[in-house]
């Protein structure tokens, strides 16, 4: 059965091409940088926004028009599981993410959802054998239930906390199972609403232990896949623990995690905390921490986490920029975190946001390949630090300077090394020839 | 000769006072929580502020009205030690705080401003034995001059490092010479304006070797102050590396200097940064490196850095309660980084705002001992957390629980433990009801 | 039958109390400025928060535990009806407010929905009748259902727009039913998502026609109302039309409705758009357009409509101030449009929560009423601008100065009038005491 | 003497150019939409930043280095004027504006003032005989000096608004002497720093008797400029009365000023007030008051006024599209209200900077023009607003339809015209593919 009839597959026309259901920059099989846009671009369907959202937001209810409108509970979850993959093989997408509640009905308890999230795992499994998707990374759902209300980790209730635990050892079941390259924890309201109530410390412990046993139960069952943590700074609690990625890392630091971790970062969630989202990369990049992308957009006039397609080319190039320079993501991808507006509520929505997604990361990659290839922005880093290569620099940069020998240096230095322009405006116009260029 | 003869010495008259040059709430003698409003409460005088800044802004030029306004030079250097020390004694402030050129001209090179640097040291030292007055902390202001346009410690220039390791150095001397309890860093320009022209990497280790060359230095010449790192998120480059409390944490523990520094906070860096002032006091807390404050509030409808006198009531009660949780904050101290609006230009205006808030701290000081001493969060809280004190929540915390034993015991809970209110209305209730208590 | 049993009638006891559920400030008979404090602070329950909604966030569904959960449709309908009037009882307070959809389910159409509405509007016109409570305003909720997904007076469908006109006529009717002291218009979706599919002009033509009308229909059947206006800046559109105050009045003057139309404005709203509320208040005030308030707060580090019960005591200082500055809100009031925290979900947090927000204001009134009556502001400003009384001053107001004449005397001016120090700390410090006095 | 030696004239060189030097985009002589560039693009340059200005900022002092910095005085103002001509010349810049006290010292009074302008505004006036450039408008600089510490229109110091007033006349002299197509009006320190002491309805009343003089000395003297004010919502006030667009509208309205009146638009005001730029170009286009714009860009992670030269290709293709569809600017132009970065320093960087501004803007006018010609976002919206030309629809547009014929019609509509999708997705898609497009 198809729940997308009025589509056809997508496919790449060039940025000629006037059918709006076509990739105009994303051509799968195009060598960038020696490898195809495929191998760079592990795109991910992110579940939860493309099958089981309904467009609801604070102030309205459900508009999405689905095929599986009509149906309810494990059928549902069920026509969710074809359509999932009736739209990845229409959209050409290799990848896919979920929460456990986004593919299975939570049931009445514990047992029940277990046995739900079985069910629907065996007809993924199914799905994935048939059809070649893969698994990029699943992840338990601990913030929509009641019971999540004060957190899950970081829970002031210790049964509420166990709860999340079994979640957890179940998600990484399912993983092993299917064969996920990653699994993520986004700590949905891991943070505090007024500290006049909250214990952080203990909240912050409490977290670091549920870590290291998921680490533990990891290798106990040789699930290999690469834990993530995916840093926001607020929303929906007044403040998360992991608010960015620098205070995501001293918090792995601190508890000697470090070296199991690695970041999925969201560009909606970098904004929030007043970050670029290439800053978050680059952060990650030099502290060996880049892992996986939520792909998004947020406005940038708005407070709240709108989980835009992303379509601006500017993040895109920065984005994929810092991929190459990374050397790519390694197990991790690019998962579409993001939604259709509540207004785009037909299933064509899905299709087309999803090509303006592509197609954005698609010619960002190309420009940012260049842009490396023609060290535009290396050279002139290159030439711009040139003074820690020699001299008293070298001897700064090698760790035998002192405070004594540089006041010595500066007191007796007479023509010092004249400042040069940053050159910013010309740096960001040659950005721009290069996005715009034919 | 006095710089401020139309104030006399401002005394506590109590909050019925209409007196506007009188305290109403700060009496240094009066005990609280064990000691004295004067030894909790260690108020230090910003130099930068008080005596050297004229009321400038991005579109207006100096307004302030001052008595050494028709001097220059040293001369003018000169008269702003004699009323530094006029207005400390007249203010009741015990402490102060100055960056090197607060206090002398540069001069024309690096051996004058030494030069200078040395002059005016005598006369402070000679003003702190005369008076009593003490030095909370000096810095060297590594940011105004233009040499520092691409950073000091960040710097692209090696000259430009070796000046500031100069200026570092002689700060560390004439600390240790007039015994300053701390020593601060605040990255003014450490941070990048665009990422296009930025090797991240590279300007953090090199920031990283500064900070050890100075602990190695301090150590050289037996200067036992504590070290001090003030983050910021922005202003004046686009991104400070020293973002908020954990940023700077991170960055600490990876370089290996996290046993050398505590953070100096400042209320509006909190603000801009995304944070209440408490939030990172209560990090800093629970990681062990709340060092010392910078007592201001921004406006929280401005997105720069507004440094007004602190005159808010709920911050300056949870500010204290931090400090009181954390048994005071040992060396450090309370430096009124706070300007007087620019059409406060008066002189008698710098009184009324430290009146205004010093009051502020003092009240909050009151405020925040007696919740304390009734225990008012800390019950609810104790209570809130209680399950972790027995049975799973005590497996939890001692380490010895595991994904399996909880699922197991999730999967068998037949009743789980419910959750309870938060109760934030009433905590805040509570908190109006003590700071507004007769 | 009871639906918070637990909770009896909270009462006056006086700042001294311990009680959680009695009020330390709000005492309705006590006498401030010439009126009772029942009369400044006409208070509104809001049906939606206090009765229909459930606690869900974007990230979470439902967490509030209500006596009526058990039941659905019209029966759910009528047991809020009935718990409505015991908590206005218990809580003290005179007024409430509603849209249509808090009160009746939507049913399958309008048909259905106008006769749901009409038999509870039945039991609600009893209930007043038996219990004193009257209705400070009601509205149409022209949001919440997906037909409104483009707006409703902005649609882009003109059967919506019917739709919505229809909604508007029952409520005018309801209003003039239950004796509704004002009508409020929310334009919930007016205004847009992209201006890329967007026709600005005709959508805010179609607004001022549909607002012509409901003033026609009003003045058709004798509904003598105020109607009112609600600005908010965003959220959950990317823009509304009805931005902030000053917005709102240039719509209403453009279309010649400024003569029927006041404001109700909301504090959370305010912020949003980067006002205080005093501001709004203050705009509203001098424009003659202070209608009403929807009191509550934001988080002033959160991007969206927290709609917290209003805690802070200078906000309400200063809210107040303007009411008693404009003589008070004539047939307005003060309607709480807050909502408890999510984990606030026990029944007893909705009375402690109306507690904090109705302490809060009481202690606000009793200020500002002090303020005033001390002339604390009022002598300075008098002072202030002295200068337009006499002199040049007097014939620049007076209309009489040109610029010629204006610049004759500038320039024959040889000792200008000296500027004064504005004085911000020092009435900010008074603004301190006049709070924290006994 | 020529003080940019090192840089030569400006020319079109193409996209594929190399050169730094060079225009990409900027063809002054094409042609787009049946004019040239130049007829469209009436770029002009900002006297204050590119003459004036020395890269200070709160933190730091001047960077620049420019030719005349070794001039003083008149000396140095006279340099300036050279320099001008020379920038413009090479830059391909036809038009300039400027405050008076960009051009000419303030001197020890308003006489010798003016005599300065008098003397600088001689050598301007050949300039532009001799080179065939326009002043596209002056203005009075009215917050620079202290004294405007507490506003100029709306100041509490009548000898000040005097002052203010002699400026202003001073301005709309030279303004016609030298040709002025326009007479701007921003509001410096026009608004508040604190409500506290703020008579906000005398200041306003004021601040509109200001105008309605320049209105009636402007007609005295015949002096026809365009008359604009040009909104900001804060900084260096904490609120700016002209706070936006539809702010500046109601002010307008309300004071019976809307007919003499249009706006002069900045980008970087627009987003600080919470705004895109394109919002209150519409806001301002529908309302007929689209009048000039300053050209910029913010930072929007920043909350201050960065003034950055405009390189971002969507904000320039929007705000070209709604110009293109206001049938252009009039009298009005696009004054580059842009700094160079502080470590842009050199000479050269005001022309790499005014060149990537110039060339986004071409770019942006082009690909706009494409947009309209195509009727990309035209057609959609006609469409998607069809029901508004027939039956209900069109009766509600004509001013037939009442409450009571649309409840009627809604009552009876059995099968209501369903929403279609507001599509965001596919247009902005559609605006990627127009602005990469070979």
């Amino acid at each position: 059965m198809a729940y997308f009839e009025n589509v056809g597959k997508i496919n790449y026309e060039g940025s000629r091409s006037t059918n709006p259901f076509a990739f105009k920059y994303y051509n799968p099989e195009e060598k960038v940088a020696g490898k195809t846009m495929e191998e760079h671009l592990r795109f991910a369907m992110a579940y939860w926004h493309t099958l089981t959202a309904g467009g609801t937001d604070p102030f309205g209810s459900e508009t999405a028009v689905r095929g599986w409108d009509h149906l309810s509970g494990m059928d549902k979850a069920k026509a969710r599981v074809e359509a999932a993959f009736e739209f990845m093989d229409k959209m050409n997408l290799q990848y896919f993410c979920f929460h456990d509640v986004d593919i299975a009905p939570e049931g009445s308890g514990l047992k029940e959802f277990f046995s739900n999230i079985d069910t629907i795992v065996d007809l993924i499994e199914q799905g994935m054998k048939s059809s070649g998707k893969k698994l990029l990374w699943n992840t338990a759902n601990m913030f929509t239930n009641p019971r999540y209300m004060h957190g899950a980790g970081s829970t002031c209730n210790a049964d509420v906390y166990a709860y999340a635990a079994a979640q957890i050892k179940k998600g990484l079941e399912v993983g092993k199972r299917l064969g996920a390259e990653n699994y993520v924890f986004w700590g949905g309201r891991e943070g505090y609403e007024t500290l006049l109530n909250t214990d952080m410390q203990l909240e912050m412990d409490n977290m670091a232990r549920l870590f290291s046993m998921a680490v533990d139960y990891a290798k106990e069952i040789g699930f290999d896949a690469q834990f993530l943590i995916e840093p926001k700074p607020k929303e929906p609690t007044k403040h998360q623990y992991d608010f960015d990625a620098a205070t995501t890392i001293a918090f792995l630091q601190k508890y000697g995690l470090d070296k199991h971790f690695k970041l999925n970062l969201e560009a909606n969630h970098a904004t929030l905390a007043g970050h670029t989202f290439e800053h978050e990369l680059r952060v990650a990049r030099i502290n060996g921490m880049l892992g996986s992308l939520d792909a998004n957009q947020g406005d940038m006039l708005l407070g709240w986490d709108t989980d835009e397609f992303p379509v601006n080319i500017y993040d895109a190039t920065l984005t994929l920029y810092e991929v190459l320079k990374n050397d790519g993501l390694g197990k991790g991808g690019i998962n579409f975190d993001a939604k259709v507006r509540r207004p785009s509520f037909e299933p064509e929505d899905l299709f087309l946001a999803h090509i303006a997604g592509m197609d954005t990361y698609a010619k960002g990659l190309k420009v940012a390949a260049k842009l490396i290839e023609d060290r535009v922005f290396d050279d002139f880093i290159e030439k711009r630090y040139s003074s820690f290569k020699e001299g008293v620099g070298a001897e700064i940069v090698s760790g035998k300077a002192t405070l004594a020998s540089l006041s010595e240096y500066a007191l007796n230095n007479e023509q010092p090394r004249k400042n040069e322009s940053g050159r910013q405006e010309m740096l960001k116009s040659l950005l721009n020839q290069y996005i715009l260029a034919e």
